[in-house]
């Protein structure tokens, strides 16, 4: 495809891959789209062992890193002793979910931990300049063809670095005013993500946000945009290029896959949810997320719930706490299910058989191809 | 454009515009679009004079009218008489409304009154069959080409009527379960709304739900779809015809044209709003609706605000008070202004110029062309 995204990236089409499943990666990457290691949640030993195992299989073809760099943080040079931040969760938030547990019948003693908690830290570290600055180090041994930051304009020592390394740098944005800064800020490619975006997300949807963004951003300088937020299909990619964007971002899509390391219970629920099953919320990580509706948003959503802590200590209790209500929901038990959610956007409504991930390429290319007929069939006597 | 929506209505570009102003409604229908009438607050006499007008000067081409007619008020059989619903108006409601006023240094006391509040009714009154059927009997004495039911399934009488004279229905719809109720209950054309639409939408995007529900509701049946919500652009329109729908039912972006009757103080609001600027609440009609966000928005929106009253009611207090706050903010009144908000989708953010309706059409269709090429683009050699 004719693309200058594609000649950017060296790659065939322009369908990026969000995940944190390195096999996802490879096989997207291999079938002509280029998969991004989500690696904002790893120590630097875990993400060294995934590029080398990366770097293994994918036989030479481009991928990218995407972690969670933020400006401020950063620029505070906050260092954070592993487990410290665990004192900043109130004992309003511990009895909040003692009690939601034992109201699905899960005994929360051995969850609700000094110990369980501080295995939530490991974002809230990385976000010190110490834990991103040793990602970085990490992803700028290997051949990566793409760094990526999630939230918030990338600080100087990461877009430097990058551009010495001559590795283009993707910033996330969910509105016009922040596309703008990131451009200034010498980001090498916008990725615009709508409301229906899981994960960390505006509320402007992409039918709106991709265009208002290409108009406000391309005067400036032909930054390549890559369209995020619900997009699930090759039709919706193309949509999104015919009002101007380059490519697209994806994420949700591989949640499903075979490869993918969704847990079986969330994949079912993925597979059987309609695209009115998500919800937007500040209760999973202190910041707007869309992630399956369950149980568990329900709660932290009703009235008399406490507020949300700030980005990162609402992890700290929402993370290890979800990552055990997952394992006892897959061994069969019944208010695990309920409250068992996970990151997802509206496209899930659309997310309804498993395929390999390199099957997925392959029906985005056929489906935008039949988009792209349909247009021309309208312009045919 | 060779579109089977086109043939349907006897229109060269499927492009509909929804306005409760006659010139825009002439306007879009001569420049080869279709023009549609708000009708829905409107007497029946009143629509009589408005289809007189239209008939007038439209020059013999298509154009539609758009009227509120619940299945559940009518199979009630529900009747009211005129300003008998006031009553179902809280001292609640009518002390927040005359606090808020007060806040704002607007004397409420000829505001909040039970002869300005009656003036809030027509909507409600029109909602009984008595209502909604004497509007039908004017739509039908006039030569229109589509009726449409701005909310839930049209009832029996409306579809079975249209069907004796002709003329094809269209229902609003914001949810894939709605869609495929509408598509069983025998109507002729779904408007499918995004949750970025101005007035009355759910909570899903236009790019999740037009290919959701195209995928859904055509192996039922080959009913032609409309894609709404946020759609203010060319590209937008062809975006979500590459997504498989027929054509693009409009709204918002007519509000800021030469010819509409939108309050210049609130048009004024929109040209400077950014796609963030709405809010979709239930503190204007009683039911879910996007709107710009103002003092009035965030004061329903705050903690210990009273809950919106259903609909019809919660318009009764809203639709009167907000008239004379606009005209007050017309008449340059700082407290009224910042008060003053009206229903606008997320679009809003590109409707930075008022042009005059006929050269919107005409803007649509090169925008379209130029979103048709850039993709042909991505295919040349």
């Amino acid at each position: 495809m004719k693309s200058p995204i594609c000649e950017m990236l060296g790659i065939e089409f322009p369908l990026l891959a969000f995940s944190h499943c390195r096999d996802v990666v490879v096989e997207v990457s291999k079938a002509g789209g280029m998969g991004v290691l989500g690696a904002a949640g790893m120590s630097a030993e875990k993400l060294e062992q995934e590029l080398n195992w990366i770097d293994a299989h994918i036989g030479g073809r481009p991928y990218g890193v995407d972690l969670i760099v933020p400006a401020k943080f950063a620029s505070k040079g906050q260092t954070t002793k592993p487990g410290e931040s665990v004192s900043k969760v109130p004992e309003e938030h511990r009895a909040f979910v003692r009690n939601l547990l034992e109201k699905h019948g899960i005994d929360p003693s051995t969850i609700v931990t000094e110990e369980r908690l501080s295995r939530g830290t490991r974002l809230g570290d990385n976000m010190g300049d110490q834990g991103a600055g040793a990602l970085l180090d990490v992803c700028f041994a290997h051949p990566i063809r793409l760094i990526a930051n999630a939230l918030g304009t990338p600080p100087p020592y990461m877009t430097e670095r990058a551009k010495r390394e001559g590795v283009p740098v993707a910033a996330l944005v969910g509105a016009k005013e922040h596309a703008i800064k990131q451009v200034e800020a010498d980001v090498d490619i916008l990725v615009v993500a709508g409301g229906e975006a899981g994960g960390h997300c505006g509320d402007v949807s992409t039918l709106v946000l991709v265009p208002e963004i290409v108009q406000a951003v391309k005067p400036i300088r032909d930054v390549p945009i890559l369209a995020a937020g619900g997009i699930v299909t090759g039709r919706q990619m193309a949509a999104c290029m015919a009002m101007g964007a380059d490519g697209a971002w994806t994420g949700s899509v591989w949640l499903t896959t075979t490869e993918a390391e969704t847990s079986p219970v969330v994949k079912e629920k993925y597979l059987a949810a309609s695209s009115r099953d998500t919800i937007r919320s500040k209760a999973r990580t202190g910041k707007y997320s869309r992630q399956l509706r369950s149980a568990w948003t329900d709660a932290w959503e009703a009235e008399g719930a406490p507020a949300p802590l700030p980005m990162p200590y609402q992890s700290i209790i929402t993370e290890p706490v979800m990552g055990r209500v997952t394992r006892l929901a897959e061994g069969g038990h019944e208010g695990a299910k309920q409250l068992a959610s996970y990151f997802v956007g509206q496209g899930v409504g659309m997310m309804n058989e498993t395929l390999g991930a390199g099957q997925v390429v392959q029906a985005f290319k056929e489906d935008f191809l039949g988009a792209w007929e349909r247009m021309t069939g309208l312009f045919e006597e």
